[in-house]
């Protein structure tokens, strides 16, 4: 089976990549590293030290003997986009490329219109070159559960049955997305729902919760491999976060209550869903929906399972509760369906001790590599404006990141950078 | 009242400012004159021969002693918008600049792409700057009902209360657009919602209906005053296009069956349901959704009703079934609601003989203006790419247009324009 990966440098899609390569299918990454560039931006790191991807995939080929292709480019660039649909031939294209921080998206005015802009027309570029050049391909779009908000009725998968006034229908089911990111997301729904429709494209719109974790099967053969772990307040998921903080003694950040429930899963999951997407195609015509997630938490849930494993590894965890920077409900009735998936195969990775104890100890020991000024909320869904200029002067003194400054720092936005460097070097 | 129609050189932007001024508003229309560029795009013309806006508006000023201001640009330049916004201060602002044709939007793959983004970045734009500058100001946001598709079900005004296992709520919607266009107001719609849920401002979305007609009482008073009258398969409504076709004698085009039914209105109940909006604003932090049309009518309702009115003058119309170039159901359940304006004080200009008398009257004495080879539908919702290149080869030899072509004409691209240019002349 011939699949093409788009962002398969990313969190999802370099374990994705991996995933399905290992299980034979012919692997191609489409990527333009903006997700690398977005930690320049930021004045962030991952807290694990990724390789170049010409790297990575070396390893993977020394240790698989597998090859996966690359292509280099954006999928705003249609030319790019579709001569590699055209080139390739792929039987399913798994979508990842787009802008997936909903602060990024909240920073002000321009990030909201990039993330909406990259993402909504990446999509469209895709359904177009498909149309024009694969009309059978089978298109994996990364949704998620975000679209849906937190209504007061069950959550179904993608459509609901509406009884009204003595008739029914089957139905979209409505959305009420929290961010410009989680926006964009509807909008390629809406998009790709159509082309369904009018093309007969056949695609499959997974509604993915929050995941965490880091090492996949493959991702843990060897360090060249290793997967991104993000722990900042923009792109950093609330376990991973959750886990970094404790592995450096700070107090947990939970927004407001920590009522949020949302539905999470682990990234082994994640690559396996895909594969069991692109064993199972949808139908011609068919847009399908299905809601990528294990298991329901709320925030403060999860705070204190990380509070409970943390003592367990002789750390203090404290919560903090700061007032919620985002605009959403902190208590909230939730219950979204997710059994489409289970049907097709899959055999989930619950949250066990056991996973939040390797994901503890993996934040252990990259623990040198968190810059701690990067955990506090800096982005205020109430305003249009909000200050991410990076200065090193904000960094508490007792970061580690701090102990190896360069000097020069401090003077200007480019010093966080520059420790950064440092760190990551060490 | 100080209120800013955005797009106030076009359709119903026009017939809205002149309404607006007349009724005590102090005005201004901000435009960028997209509208008359697409004409040249496509190779065609208003049946209805409308003047520069500096002509416009100063015959306004002549006959009613009221000035209308105007800002020339686009509101994709948030520098421009945003210093609108600051320096008017308006108290509302309608948002009609968006790119309206469904087909236009369905060409090819960089109209849809145009379409969408124009329409959501703008209006993004738009939600900032009230933000920003202005964040106690109405916005007044032209849906249209073509965002709800058509479901077994009754159609509510914006929102739906739903039953679902055992719990209730009130939830947006659900949304089944239909063309790249109306998919660009459900992602506006989405995004209207959003920010008044975040930042507490205040807005309507008005989904309108098909709006037919040319003439409202301000637009009537003088011939500089004339409002754009469109019948191509582009951007022609389908009654405006009917009334075309019956006053030079070809057959109407009814796409398919012609069961496709809508809500539609007068144009003179669009400017007065504006009114109505402005004078009754939304609350702080609610976004109100009202379905702006009066009536509902199937396509092939209206041709009959075309076809017996153009009896009573004397002309013989014919219908014409063609494989309808949209993917669309043919036949299907359509109950709308539109109860909430007029509640507030509409009172309906309903689809009379006289009407369709004056239209039909309308077409017959600019007749010698329709371009007949902008009758037939050129963009086939199936493809990807649609032909839309402008040959004069292309007319038929007994358009009124031909017998007023220049020499030259028929060898290029820019024949059409050039004939259409002399025929506008005469």
């Amino acid at each position: 089976m011939r699949t093409v990966v788009l962002g398969g440098d990313g969190y999802c899609g370099w374990a994705t990549s991996l995933h399905l390569s290992s299980q034979g299918h012919s692997v191609a990454i489409v990527d333009n590293f903006c997700r690398r560039q977005w930690d320049h931006e930021l004045g962030v790191q991952t807290l694990t030290p990724i390789r170049p991807l010409p790297e990575r995939l070396r390893a993977w080929q020394d240790i698989s003997g597998k090859q996966i292709d690359v292509f280099v480019g954006d999928v705003m660039d249609y030319d790019f986009l579709s001569s590699v649909i055209r080139d390739f031939e792929p039987d399913a294209v798994v979508h990842f490329a787009e802008q997936r921080a909903a602060p990024y998206s909240m920073i002000d005015r321009k990030h909201a219109v990039f993330t909406q802009v990259n993402n909504v027309v990446g999509t469209l570029n895709l359904l177009f070159a498909l149309r024009e050049f694969r009309p059978d391909c089978h298109l994996i779009k990364l949704g998620t559960m975000g679209e849906y908000g937190t209504p007061n009725i069950d959550i179904e998968e993608g459509y609901i049955t509406i009884e009204h006034n003595g008739r029914k229908d089957v139905l979209p089911y409505p959305k009420q997305p929290g961010s410009f990111y989680h926006l964009s997301k509807v909008h390629d729904s809406h998009n790709v729902m159509f082309c369904c429709k009018i093309w007969g494209l056949r695609a499959t719109d997974l509604n993915q919760g929050v995941v965490y974790g880091t090492m996949s099967k493959e991702v843990a053969l060897d360090e060249a491999l290793i997967n991104r772990f993000d722990y900042d307040e923009v792109f950093g998921t609330v376990l991973n976060r959750f886990c970094a903080q404790a592995a450096i003694g700070i107090p947990l950040t939970v927004y407001g209550k920590g009522g949020q429930t949302r539905g999470f899963l682990d990234i082994r999951d994640t690559v396996r869903c895909i594969e069991i997407a692109c064993a199972n195609p949808a139908k011609r015509g068919e847009f399908r929906v299905f809601n990528q997630f294990t298991e329901q938490f709320s925030v403060l849930d999860l705070a204190r399972m990380v509070q409970k494993e943390g003592k367990k590894l002789g750390l203090k965890v404290e919560l903090n509760h700061l007032p919620d920077p985002r605009v959403e409900a902190e208590e909230h009735y939730y219950n979204a369906k997710h059994s489409k998936l289970i049907e097709l195969g899959l055999v989930p990775h619950m949250l066990s001790d056991s996973l939040l104890d390797s994901l503890m100890n993996i934040a252990i020991k990259y623990q040198h590599r968190i810059d701690r000024s990067m955990m506090m909320p800096r982005v205020n869904w109430r305003e249009a404006r909000n200050e991410r200029s990076v200065r090193a002067a904000d960094e508490p003194a007792a970061s580690p990141v701090r102990e190896l400054q360069v000097v020069g720092a401090g003077k200007n936005n480019g010093s966080r950078r520059a420790s950064a460097t440092v760190a990551k070097r060490s």
